[in-house]
Protein backbone atom coordinates (compact mmCIF):
# COMPACT_ATOMS: atom_id res chain seq x y z
CA UNK A 1 0.00 0.00 0.00
CA UNK A 2 1.31 3.55 -0.47
CA UNK A 3 2.10 5.67 1.73
CA UNK A 4 -1.61 6.75 3.98
CA UNK A 5 -1.76 10.42 4.00
CA UNK A 6 -5.44 12.43 5.23
CA UNK A 7 -7.67 12.97 8.02
CA UNK A 8 -8.58 11.07 10.68
CA UNK A 9 -10.57 11.11 14.25
CA UNK A 10 -8.65 9.35 16.50
CA UNK A 11 -9.39 8.39 20.68
CA UNK A 12 -5.79 10.11 22.13
CA UNK A 13 -5.48 9.34 25.82
CA UNK A 14 -8.41 11.03 27.38
CA UNK A 15 -9.55 12.73 24.59
CA UNK A 16 -10.86 12.69 20.84
CA UNK A 17 -8.72 14.66 18.09
CA UNK A 18 -8.49 15.35 14.48
CA UNK A 19 -5.21 14.07 13.25
CA UNK A 20 -3.33 14.89 9.64
CA UNK A 21 -1.83 11.52 8.82
CA UNK A 22 1.37 11.55 6.82
CA UNK A 23 2.72 7.41 7.09
CA UNK A 24 3.33 6.61 10.02
CA UNK A 25 3.17 10.31 11.91
CA UNK A 26 -0.31 12.16 12.68
CA UNK A 27 -0.04 15.77 13.46
CA UNK A 28 -3.14 16.66 16.26
CA UNK A 29 -4.95 19.43 14.65
CA UNK A 30 -8.03 20.51 17.39
CA UNK A 31 -9.83 18.45 20.22
CA UNK A 32 -13.36 17.25 19.96
CA UNK A 33 -15.97 19.50 21.62
CA UNK A 34 -18.60 18.17 24.78
CA UNK A 35 -21.42 19.60 22.21
CA UNK A 36 -23.77 16.64 21.86
CA UNK A 37 -23.19 16.87 18.03
CA UNK A 38 -19.94 16.64 18.70
CA UNK A 39 -17.78 15.93 15.88
CA UNK A 40 -14.24 16.65 15.39
CA UNK A 41 -13.75 17.18 11.80
CA UNK A 42 -16.79 19.17 11.20
CA UNK A 43 -15.81 21.34 14.22
CA UNK A 44 -12.46 21.48 12.10
CA UNK A 45 -14.25 22.28 8.79
CA UNK A 46 -16.07 25.52 10.99
CA UNK A 47 -13.33 26.58 11.91
CA UNK A 48 -10.76 25.95 9.20
CA UNK A 49 -7.88 23.86 11.25
CA UNK A 50 -8.02 21.29 9.21
CA UNK A 51 -6.29 23.28 6.30
CA UNK A 52 -2.64 22.07 5.14
CA UNK A 53 -1.75 25.94 6.15
CA UNK A 54 -2.54 24.80 9.78
CA UNK A 55 0.33 23.87 11.07
CA UNK A 56 -1.42 21.80 14.38
CA UNK A 57 -0.02 20.78 17.67
CA UNK A 58 2.03 18.11 18.62
CA UNK A 59 3.06 14.81 16.56
CA UNK A 60 2.32 11.45 17.43
CA UNK A 61 3.43 8.16 16.10
CA UNK A 62 -0.21 6.69 14.38
CA UNK A 63 0.52 3.48 16.34
CA UNK A 64 -0.43 5.48 19.65
CA UNK A 65 -3.75 6.38 18.14
CA UNK A 66 -7.08 4.57 18.01
CA UNK A 67 -8.79 5.39 14.93
CA UNK A 68 -12.59 6.10 14.64
CA UNK A 69 -14.79 7.10 11.98
CA UNK A 70 -14.20 10.16 11.06
CA UNK A 71 -17.07 11.50 10.60
CA UNK A 72 -19.47 11.30 13.56
CA UNK A 73 -22.48 13.14 13.75
CA UNK A 74 -23.37 14.52 10.20
CA UNK A 75 -26.51 16.78 9.71
CA UNK A 76 -26.84 13.69 6.76
CA UNK A 77 -25.35 10.53 5.22
CA UNK A 78 -27.15 10.82 1.92
CA UNK A 79 -26.76 7.47 0.00
CA UNK A 80 -27.71 6.72 -4.09
CA UNK A 81 -28.89 3.06 -5.11
CA UNK A 82 -28.55 1.20 -7.89
CA UNK A 83 -25.49 3.68 -8.90
CA UNK A 84 -23.70 1.02 -11.09
CA UNK A 85 -25.38 -0.46 -14.22
CA UNK A 86 -24.23 -3.70 -13.48
CA UNK A 87 -25.43 -3.81 -9.91
CA UNK A 88 -28.96 -2.24 -11.12
CA UNK A 89 -29.27 -5.31 -13.45
CA UNK A 90 -28.13 -8.24 -11.11
CA UNK A 91 -30.76 -6.55 -8.79
CA UNK A 92 -33.71 -7.34 -11.76
CA UNK A 93 -34.13 -3.33 -11.72
CA UNK A 94 -33.27 -0.87 -14.51
CA UNK A 95 -30.95 1.68 -13.53
CA UNK A 96 -32.50 4.89 -12.51
CA UNK A 97 -33.18 8.26 -14.52
CA UNK A 98 -32.04 10.34 -12.03
CA UNK A 99 -29.75 9.70 -8.65
CA UNK A 100 -32.04 7.54 -6.43
CA UNK A 101 -31.16 9.20 -3.17
CA UNK A 102 -31.98 7.26 0.28
CA UNK A 103 -30.77 7.95 3.95
CA UNK A 104 -28.77 6.84 6.58
CA UNK A 105 -28.27 8.55 9.74
CA UNK A 106 -25.40 9.08 11.95
CA UNK A 107 -26.16 6.08 14.27
CA UNK A 108 -25.15 4.30 11.62
CA UNK A 109 -21.75 5.44 11.76
CA UNK A 110 -18.74 2.76 13.15
CA UNK A 111 -14.97 2.66 12.66
CA UNK A 112 -13.37 -0.04 11.27
CA UNK A 113 -12.37 -2.36 13.73
CA UNK A 114 -15.21 -2.39 15.51
CA UNK A 115 -17.83 -5.30 15.62
CA UNK A 116 -20.97 -4.34 13.71
CA UNK A 117 -24.08 -5.81 16.53
CA UNK A 118 -26.49 -6.85 14.15
CA UNK A 119 -30.25 -7.53 15.98
CA UNK A 120 -31.24 -11.20 15.07
CA UNK A 121 -34.03 -10.17 12.63
CA UNK A 122 -32.13 -8.17 10.75
CA UNK A 123 -29.54 -10.91 9.97
CA UNK A 124 -31.59 -13.59 7.85
CA UNK A 125 -30.36 -11.73 5.16
CA UNK A 126 -27.41 -9.31 5.83
CA UNK A 127 -25.08 -7.85 3.03
CA UNK A 128 -22.60 -5.37 2.08
CA UNK A 129 -21.97 -2.99 -0.49
CA UNK A 130 -18.52 -1.38 -0.57
CA UNK A 131 -18.84 1.83 -1.67
CA UNK A 132 -16.72 5.09 -2.38
CA UNK A 133 -18.14 7.97 0.39
CA UNK A 134 -17.55 11.32 -0.27
CA UNK A 135 -16.83 14.11 2.69
CA UNK A 136 -18.33 17.69 2.07
CA UNK A 137 -16.18 20.46 2.69
CA UNK A 138 -18.05 23.34 2.03
CA UNK A 139 -21.74 24.29 2.13
CA UNK A 140 -23.53 22.83 -1.55
CA UNK A 141 -26.25 24.39 -2.48
CA UNK A 142 -27.47 24.47 -6.57
CA UNK A 143 -23.80 24.08 -7.70
CA UNK A 144 -23.57 23.72 -10.99
CA UNK A 145 -21.92 20.35 -12.40
CA UNK A 146 -18.42 22.02 -12.96
CA UNK A 147 -18.15 23.22 -9.53
CA UNK A 148 -19.25 20.39 -7.83
CA UNK A 149 -16.10 19.14 -6.97
CA UNK A 150 -15.15 22.26 -5.45
CA UNK A 151 -16.97 21.31 -2.35
CA UNK A 152 -15.43 17.69 -1.72
CA UNK A 153 -13.20 18.02 1.27
CA UNK A 154 -12.25 14.13 0.50
CA UNK A 155 -13.35 10.18 0.01
CA UNK A 156 -13.21 7.81 2.43
CA UNK A 157 -13.86 3.95 2.14
CA UNK A 158 -17.68 2.95 3.20
CA UNK A 159 -19.68 -0.36 3.45
CA UNK A 160 -23.66 0.15 3.30
CA UNK A 161 -24.95 -2.59 4.98
CA UNK A 162 -28.18 -3.55 4.42
CA UNK A 163 -30.45 -6.51 5.92
CA UNK A 164 -32.16 -7.34 2.79
CA UNK A 165 -35.25 -8.99 4.90
CA UNK A 166 -36.10 -5.15 6.13
CA UNK A 167 -35.15 -3.25 3.41
CA UNK A 168 -36.91 -5.25 0.95
CA UNK A 169 -40.01 -6.03 3.42
CA UNK A 170 -40.70 -2.60 4.39
CA UNK A 171 -40.20 -0.82 0.85
CA UNK A 172 -38.91 2.05 2.45
CA UNK A 173 -34.83 1.10 3.24
CA UNK A 174 -34.05 3.37 6.10
CA UNK A 175 -34.78 0.33 8.85
CA UNK A 176 -32.84 -2.06 6.77
CA UNK A 177 -29.78 0.47 6.06
CA UNK A 178 -29.73 2.28 8.59
CA UNK A 179 -29.38 0.39 12.14
CA UNK A 180 -26.93 1.11 14.28
CA UNK A 181 -23.61 0.16 12.93
CA UNK A 182 -24.98 0.00 9.61
CA UNK A 183 -22.39 2.53 8.04
CA UNK A 184 -18.92 1.53 8.54
CA UNK A 185 -16.46 4.42 7.19
CA UNK A 186 -12.95 5.16 7.07
CA UNK A 187 -10.72 5.73 8.79
CA UNK A 188 -8.77 7.91 6.77
CA UNK A 189 -10.27 10.79 4.61
CA UNK A 190 -7.99 10.83 2.12
CA UNK A 191 -8.08 14.58 0.63
CA UNK A 192 -9.91 15.30 -2.66
CA UNK A 193 -5.94 16.98 -4.04
CA UNK A 194 -4.89 13.40 -3.11
CA UNK A 195 -7.29 11.49 -5.28
CA UNK A 196 -6.26 12.27 -9.16
CA UNK A 197 -9.70 11.47 -10.61
CA UNK A 198 -12.78 9.77 -8.46
CA UNK A 199 -13.91 7.91 -11.47
CA UNK A 200 -11.07 5.59 -11.76
CA UNK A 201 -10.73 4.26 -8.38
CA UNK A 202 -10.94 0.51 -7.65
CA UNK A 203 -13.06 -0.74 -5.12
CA UNK A 204 -13.32 -4.31 -3.77
CA UNK A 205 -14.85 -5.56 -1.02
CA UNK A 206 -14.11 -9.02 0.78
CA UNK A 207 -16.16 -11.30 2.84
CA UNK A 208 -13.85 -13.18 4.90
CA UNK A 209 -10.99 -14.02 2.23
CA UNK A 210 -13.51 -14.65 -0.42
CA UNK A 211 -13.27 -11.45 -3.26
CA UNK A 212 -17.18 -10.91 -3.75
CA UNK A 213 -16.79 -7.77 -5.27
CA UNK A 214 -13.87 -6.02 -7.65
CA UNK A 215 -15.59 -2.93 -9.56
CA UNK A 216 -14.32 1.03 -10.57
CA UNK A 217 -16.18 4.16 -9.73
CA UNK A 218 -15.84 4.21 -13.40
CA UNK A 219 -18.66 2.38 -13.68
CA UNK A 220 -20.90 4.90 -11.81
CA UNK A 221 -23.93 6.03 -13.60
CA UNK A 222 -23.93 9.23 -11.80
CA UNK A 223 -20.51 10.87 -11.19
CA UNK A 224 -19.46 12.14 -8.12
CA UNK A 225 -20.06 15.62 -9.32
CA UNK A 226 -23.10 15.06 -11.10
CA UNK A 227 -24.47 13.35 -7.76
CA UNK A 228 -23.46 16.47 -6.17
CA UNK A 229 -25.10 19.02 -8.25
CA UNK A 230 -28.19 17.40 -8.27
CA UNK A 231 -28.81 16.69 -4.54
CA UNK A 232 -27.75 20.18 -4.11
CA UNK A 233 -30.54 21.12 -5.50
CA UNK A 234 -33.09 19.36 -3.29
CA UNK A 235 -31.22 19.12 0.07
CA UNK A 236 -28.80 21.53 0.97
CA UNK A 237 -25.15 19.89 1.96
CA UNK A 238 -23.37 21.05 4.77
CA UNK A 239 -19.70 20.67 5.91
CA UNK A 240 -19.21 16.98 7.06
CA UNK A 241 -21.94 15.59 5.39
CA UNK A 242 -21.21 11.78 4.15
CA UNK A 243 -22.52 10.65 0.62
CA UNK A 244 -22.10 7.02 0.19
CA UNK A 245 -22.06 6.64 -4.10
CA UNK A 246 -23.73 3.18 -4.31
CA UNK A 247 -22.11 -0.41 -4.86
CA UNK A 248 -20.59 -2.28 -7.92
CA UNK A 249 -21.78 -5.79 -8.77
CA UNK A 250 -21.60 -8.88 -6.96
CA UNK A 251 -23.92 -8.32 -3.67
CA UNK A 252 -24.76 -10.84 -1.77
CA UNK A 253 -28.30 -11.02 -2.46
CA UNK A 254 -27.80 -11.03 -6.31
CA UNK A 255 -25.81 -14.08 -6.19
CA UNK A 256 -26.71 -17.50 -6.88
CA UNK A 257 -26.63 -18.85 -4.60
CA UNK A 258 -26.71 -15.71 -2.35
CA UNK A 259 -24.34 -15.12 0.27
CA UNK A 260 -25.34 -13.43 3.92
CA UNK A 261 -22.74 -12.26 6.01
CA UNK A 262 -23.01 -14.21 9.19
CA UNK A 263 -21.67 -14.19 12.92
CA UNK A 264 -18.70 -13.90 13.48
CA UNK A 265 -17.81 -13.06 9.87
CA UNK A 266 -15.85 -9.78 8.65
CA UNK A 267 -16.10 -7.67 5.51
CA UNK A 268 -13.41 -5.63 4.37
CA UNK A 269 -14.23 -3.35 1.86
CA UNK A 270 -10.94 -1.40 0.13
CA UNK A 271 -11.15 1.57 -2.35
CA UNK A 272 -7.51 1.96 -4.17
CA UNK A 273 -5.86 5.08 -3.00
CA UNK A 274 -8.68 6.40 -0.72
CA UNK A 275 -8.36 3.15 2.11
CA UNK A 276 -10.56 0.28 4.13
CA UNK A 277 -12.74 -0.57 6.63
CA UNK A 278 -12.79 -4.32 8.10
CA UNK A 279 -15.65 -4.97 10.64
CA UNK A 280 -16.56 -8.37 12.25
CA UNK A 281 -20.62 -8.73 12.39
CA UNK A 282 -22.12 -10.41 15.45
CA UNK A 283 -25.67 -11.39 15.36
CA UNK A 284 -27.18 -10.25 19.10
CA UNK B 1 -56.76 28.68 22.65
CA UNK B 2 -55.81 27.96 25.60
CA UNK B 3 -52.51 29.13 27.51
CA UNK B 4 -49.29 28.75 25.29
CA UNK B 5 -46.73 26.70 27.60
CA UNK B 6 -43.98 24.88 26.54
CA UNK B 7 -40.68 25.35 25.19
CA UNK B 8 -39.08 27.49 22.23
CA UNK B 9 -36.14 28.48 20.38
CA UNK B 10 -36.36 31.65 19.35
CA UNK B 11 -33.99 34.73 18.16
CA UNK B 12 -33.85 37.37 20.93
CA UNK B 13 -31.70 40.52 20.10
CA UNK B 14 -29.08 39.36 18.27
CA UNK B 15 -28.89 35.58 19.40
CA UNK B 16 -30.35 32.54 19.33
CA UNK B 17 -32.01 31.74 23.21
CA UNK B 18 -34.34 28.69 24.54
CA UNK B 19 -36.94 30.05 26.66
CA UNK B 20 -39.51 28.42 28.67
CA UNK B 21 -42.80 29.79 27.60
CA UNK B 22 -45.96 30.75 29.69
CA UNK B 23 -48.84 32.48 28.17
CA UNK B 24 -47.03 35.78 27.26
CA UNK B 25 -43.83 35.37 29.08
CA UNK B 26 -41.08 34.09 28.50
CA UNK B 27 -37.87 32.57 30.59
CA UNK B 28 -34.69 32.66 29.17
CA UNK B 29 -33.46 29.57 29.79
CA UNK B 30 -29.83 29.40 27.39
CA UNK B 31 -28.40 30.68 24.51
CA UNK B 32 -27.43 28.60 21.32
CA UNK B 33 -23.82 27.49 20.41
CA UNK B 34 -21.52 28.49 17.98
CA UNK B 35 -21.13 25.18 16.84
CA UNK B 36 -21.33 23.82 13.82
CA UNK B 37 -24.45 21.53 15.00
CA UNK B 38 -26.11 24.46 17.31
CA UNK B 39 -29.56 23.59 18.57
CA UNK B 40 -30.00 24.82 22.15
CA UNK B 41 -32.82 22.79 22.69
CA UNK B 42 -30.34 20.18 21.78
CA UNK B 43 -27.68 21.79 23.79
CA UNK B 44 -30.26 22.08 27.37
CA UNK B 45 -31.14 18.18 26.88
CA UNK B 46 -27.53 17.69 27.20
CA UNK B 47 -26.77 20.26 30.28
CA UNK B 48 -30.45 19.38 32.06
CA UNK B 49 -31.00 23.28 31.54
CA UNK B 50 -34.52 22.65 30.04
CA UNK B 51 -36.00 21.39 33.23
CA UNK B 52 -38.36 22.99 35.11
CA UNK B 53 -36.49 22.95 38.57
CA UNK B 54 -34.26 25.44 36.51
CA UNK B 55 -35.05 28.90 37.04
CA UNK B 56 -33.52 30.34 34.19
CA UNK B 57 -32.26 34.06 33.38
CA UNK B 58 -34.51 37.06 32.11
CA UNK B 59 -38.16 37.38 31.52
CA UNK B 60 -39.74 38.91 28.43
CA UNK B 61 -42.75 39.44 26.47
CA UNK B 62 -43.19 36.36 24.04
CA UNK B 63 -43.97 39.35 21.59
CA UNK B 64 -40.03 40.18 22.22
CA UNK B 65 -39.11 36.99 20.51
CA UNK B 66 -38.89 35.52 16.34
CA UNK B 67 -39.70 32.58 17.49
CA UNK B 68 -37.85 29.43 15.52
CA UNK B 69 -38.07 26.24 14.64
CA UNK B 70 -37.74 24.75 17.77
CA UNK B 71 -35.23 21.92 16.98
CA UNK B 72 -32.64 22.60 14.44
CA UNK B 73 -30.10 19.91 14.45
CA UNK B 74 -31.31 16.80 15.32
CA UNK B 75 -29.32 13.73 14.60
CA UNK B 76 -32.18 12.14 12.67
CA UNK B 77 -36.01 13.32 11.80
CA UNK B 78 -37.85 9.49 11.92
CA UNK B 79 -40.83 9.72 10.03
CA UNK B 80 -43.59 7.04 10.16
CA UNK B 81 -45.60 6.03 6.96
CA UNK B 82 -49.36 4.96 6.21
CA UNK B 83 -49.90 5.16 10.36
CA UNK B 84 -53.51 6.14 9.99
CA UNK B 85 -55.41 2.81 8.84
CA UNK B 86 -57.78 5.64 6.59
CA UNK B 87 -54.82 7.08 4.76
CA UNK B 88 -53.37 3.93 3.82
CA UNK B 89 -56.88 3.26 2.55
CA UNK B 90 -56.96 6.60 0.52
CA UNK B 91 -53.60 6.38 -0.47
CA UNK B 92 -54.85 2.52 -2.05
CA UNK B 93 -52.17 0.27 0.36
CA UNK B 94 -52.69 -2.02 3.03
CA UNK B 95 -51.74 -0.62 6.36
CA UNK B 96 -48.45 -1.76 7.14
CA UNK B 97 -48.01 -4.62 9.37
CA UNK B 98 -45.19 -2.73 11.34
CA UNK B 99 -44.04 0.95 11.65
CA UNK B 100 -42.85 1.99 8.22
CA UNK B 101 -39.83 3.90 8.58
CA UNK B 102 -38.45 6.82 5.94
CA UNK B 103 -35.95 10.01 6.78
CA UNK B 104 -35.98 13.79 6.84
CA UNK B 105 -32.62 15.61 7.02
CA UNK B 106 -32.58 18.64 9.32
CA UNK B 107 -32.15 20.95 6.17
CA UNK B 108 -36.08 19.76 5.90
CA UNK B 109 -36.58 21.92 9.49
CA UNK B 110 -38.38 25.36 9.08
CA UNK B 111 -39.90 27.20 11.62
CA UNK B 112 -43.61 28.17 11.86
CA UNK B 113 -44.43 31.43 9.27
CA UNK B 114 -41.31 31.29 7.25
CA UNK B 115 -41.56 30.17 3.59
CA UNK B 116 -41.09 27.13 2.40
CA UNK B 117 -39.01 27.48 -1.17
CA UNK B 118 -39.84 24.99 -3.63
CA UNK B 119 -37.97 24.31 -6.62
CA UNK B 120 -40.48 23.85 -9.46
CA UNK B 121 -39.64 20.39 -10.39
CA UNK B 122 -41.19 19.55 -6.87
CA UNK B 123 -44.11 21.80 -7.59
CA UNK B 124 -46.38 19.46 -9.88
CA UNK B 125 -47.82 17.45 -6.73
CA UNK B 126 -47.15 19.01 -3.85
CA UNK B 127 -48.82 17.99 -0.78
CA UNK B 128 -49.30 18.66 2.90
CA UNK B 129 -48.99 16.30 5.44
CA UNK B 130 -50.47 17.64 9.26
CA UNK B 131 -48.91 15.51 12.12
CA UNK B 132 -48.08 15.18 15.52
CA UNK B 133 -44.32 15.51 16.07
CA UNK B 134 -42.70 13.92 18.82
CA UNK B 135 -39.12 15.34 20.32
CA UNK B 136 -37.25 12.69 22.11
CA UNK B 137 -35.86 13.61 25.67
CA UNK B 138 -33.47 11.10 26.69
CA UNK B 139 -31.85 8.56 24.66
CA UNK B 140 -34.19 5.25 23.67
CA UNK B 141 -32.42 1.89 22.85
CA UNK B 142 -34.10 -0.91 22.79
CA UNK B 143 -36.56 0.68 25.40
CA UNK B 144 -39.97 -1.39 26.56
CA UNK B 145 -43.44 -0.58 25.34
CA UNK B 146 -44.36 0.53 28.98
CA UNK B 147 -41.03 2.96 29.09
CA UNK B 148 -40.84 4.46 25.71
CA UNK B 149 -43.23 7.60 26.67
CA UNK B 150 -40.61 8.09 29.17
CA UNK B 151 -38.43 9.24 26.96
CA UNK B 152 -40.49 12.15 24.88
CA UNK B 153 -39.49 15.48 26.10
CA UNK B 154 -43.04 16.57 24.19
CA UNK B 155 -44.62 17.52 21.69
CA UNK B 156 -45.19 20.03 18.30
CA UNK B 157 -47.29 20.42 15.79
CA UNK B 158 -45.67 19.54 12.03
CA UNK B 159 -45.90 19.14 8.54
CA UNK B 160 -44.72 16.37 6.06
CA UNK B 161 -44.52 18.52 3.14
CA UNK B 162 -44.37 15.84 0.20
CA UNK B 163 -43.79 16.24 -3.28
CA UNK B 164 -45.40 13.39 -4.93
CA UNK B 165 -44.24 13.56 -8.49
CA UNK B 166 -40.35 12.82 -7.11
CA UNK B 167 -41.88 10.78 -3.92
CA UNK B 168 -43.31 8.05 -6.15
CA UNK B 169 -41.55 8.52 -9.45
CA UNK B 170 -38.29 8.03 -6.92
CA UNK B 171 -39.95 5.03 -5.14
CA UNK B 172 -37.47 6.17 -2.22
CA UNK B 173 -39.31 9.16 -0.51
CA UNK B 174 -36.35 10.93 0.60
CA UNK B 175 -36.08 13.43 -2.32
CA UNK B 176 -39.85 14.35 -2.21
CA UNK B 177 -40.12 14.59 1.71
CA UNK B 178 -36.56 16.28 2.90
CA UNK B 179 -36.32 19.11 0.31
CA UNK B 180 -34.87 21.98 1.88
CA UNK B 181 -37.60 23.68 4.40
CA UNK B 182 -40.06 20.59 3.58
CA UNK B 183 -40.34 20.08 7.49
CA UNK B 184 -42.12 22.96 9.05
CA UNK B 185 -42.80 22.27 12.96
CA UNK B 186 -43.30 24.03 16.04
CA UNK B 187 -42.68 26.71 17.35
CA UNK B 188 -43.85 25.24 21.02
CA UNK B 189 -42.24 21.88 22.58
CA UNK B 190 -45.53 21.19 24.11
CA UNK B 191 -43.86 19.11 27.25
CA UNK B 192 -45.21 15.39 27.56
CA UNK B 193 -45.98 16.60 31.17
CA UNK B 194 -48.84 19.11 29.71
CA UNK B 195 -50.19 16.54 27.36
CA UNK B 196 -52.75 14.21 29.05
CA UNK B 197 -53.09 11.39 26.38
CA UNK B 198 -50.85 11.51 23.12
CA UNK B 199 -53.00 9.22 21.33
CA UNK B 200 -56.62 11.73 21.73
CA UNK B 201 -55.43 14.56 19.98
CA UNK B 202 -57.02 16.20 17.30
CA UNK B 203 -55.29 16.66 14.08
CA UNK B 204 -56.13 19.82 11.79
CA UNK B 205 -54.81 20.77 8.63
CA UNK B 206 -55.69 23.71 6.33
CA UNK B 207 -55.22 24.76 3.17
CA UNK B 208 -55.45 28.43 2.94
CA UNK B 209 -59.39 28.67 4.38
CA UNK B 210 -60.19 25.03 3.64
CA UNK B 211 -59.99 22.52 6.66
CA UNK B 212 -58.05 19.71 4.41
CA UNK B 213 -57.66 17.41 7.45
CA UNK B 214 -59.46 16.52 10.53
CA UNK B 215 -58.24 13.29 12.15
CA UNK B 216 -57.45 12.27 15.97
CA UNK B 217 -54.21 10.18 17.21
CA UNK B 218 -56.23 7.89 18.17
CA UNK B 219 -57.08 6.16 14.83
CA UNK B 220 -53.33 5.64 14.72
CA UNK B 221 -51.76 2.33 13.90
CA UNK B 222 -48.99 2.04 15.80
CA UNK B 223 -49.14 4.67 18.93
CA UNK B 224 -46.43 7.23 20.29
CA UNK B 225 -45.10 4.69 22.67
CA UNK B 226 -45.21 1.84 20.00
CA UNK B 227 -43.25 3.73 17.48
CA UNK B 228 -40.28 4.49 19.87
CA UNK B 229 -40.11 0.76 21.32
CA UNK B 230 -39.90 -0.28 17.75
CA UNK B 231 -37.67 2.02 16.27
CA UNK B 232 -35.27 1.82 19.55
CA UNK B 233 -34.41 -1.60 18.28
CA UNK B 234 -33.08 -0.14 15.40
CA UNK B 235 -32.02 2.69 15.31
CA UNK B 236 -30.73 4.65 18.33
CA UNK B 237 -32.56 7.59 19.05
CA UNK B 238 -31.08 10.38 20.60
CA UNK B 239 -32.28 13.37 23.03
CA UNK B 240 -33.55 16.35 20.57
CA UNK B 241 -34.55 13.76 17.88
CA UNK B 242 -37.85 14.40 16.17
CA UNK B 243 -40.18 11.72 15.05
CA UNK B 244 -43.06 12.22 12.72
CA UNK B 245 -45.98 10.09 13.32
CA UNK B 246 -47.56 10.15 10.25
CA UNK B 247 -50.73 12.10 9.00
CA UNK B 248 -54.32 11.31 8.86
CA UNK B 249 -56.65 10.93 5.85
CA UNK B 250 -57.61 14.09 3.52
CA UNK B 251 -54.29 14.33 1.54
CA UNK B 252 -54.20 16.32 -1.44
CA UNK B 253 -53.11 13.53 -3.86
CA UNK B 254 -56.07 11.17 -2.69
CA UNK B 255 -58.89 13.44 -2.90
CA UNK B 256 -61.02 13.41 -6.24
CA UNK B 257 -60.14 15.71 -7.52
CA UNK B 258 -56.52 16.33 -6.24
CA UNK B 259 -55.47 19.06 -4.69
CA UNK B 260 -52.22 20.68 -4.97
CA UNK B 261 -50.29 23.16 -2.71
CA UNK B 262 -49.30 26.13 -4.88
CA UNK B 263 -47.58 29.12 -5.36
CA UNK B 264 -48.59 31.43 -2.75
CA UNK B 265 -51.07 29.20 -0.83
CA UNK B 266 -50.23 28.93 2.84
CA UNK B 267 -50.66 25.35 4.86
CA UNK B 268 -51.99 25.47 8.50
CA UNK B 269 -51.50 22.33 10.54
CA UNK B 270 -53.13 22.34 13.91
CA UNK B 271 -52.49 19.65 16.97
CA UNK B 272 -54.64 20.15 19.76
CA UNK B 273 -53.59 21.44 22.77
CA UNK B 274 -50.15 20.83 20.87
CA UNK B 275 -49.25 23.64 18.85
CA UNK B 276 -50.20 25.03 15.20
CA UNK B 277 -47.69 25.79 12.41
CA UNK B 278 -48.50 27.69 9.17
CA UNK B 279 -46.48 28.40 5.82
CA UNK B 280 -46.47 29.78 2.74
CA UNK B 281 -45.35 28.23 0.06
CA UNK B 282 -43.50 29.90 -3.09
CA UNK B 283 -42.15 27.97 -6.24
CA UNK B 284 -39.19 29.11 -7.10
Amino acid sequence: MTTVRGLARARLGGRVVLVRIEGEKATVLATESGHPAADVLREALHTGVWHADHAGGETVPVGDLELLAPVANPSKILCVGLNYLDHAEESGVEAPARPLLFAKFPNALVAGGADVEVPEDLSGRLDYEGELGVVIGRRARNVALDEALDHVLGYVAANDLSARDAQFSDGQWLRGKSADGFCPVGPVVTLAEDVEDPQALRIVTRLNDQVVQDGSTEKMVFSVAEIISYASRYLTLEPGDLILTGTPPGVGFARKPPLVVGDGDVVTVTVEGVGEVANRVRVI
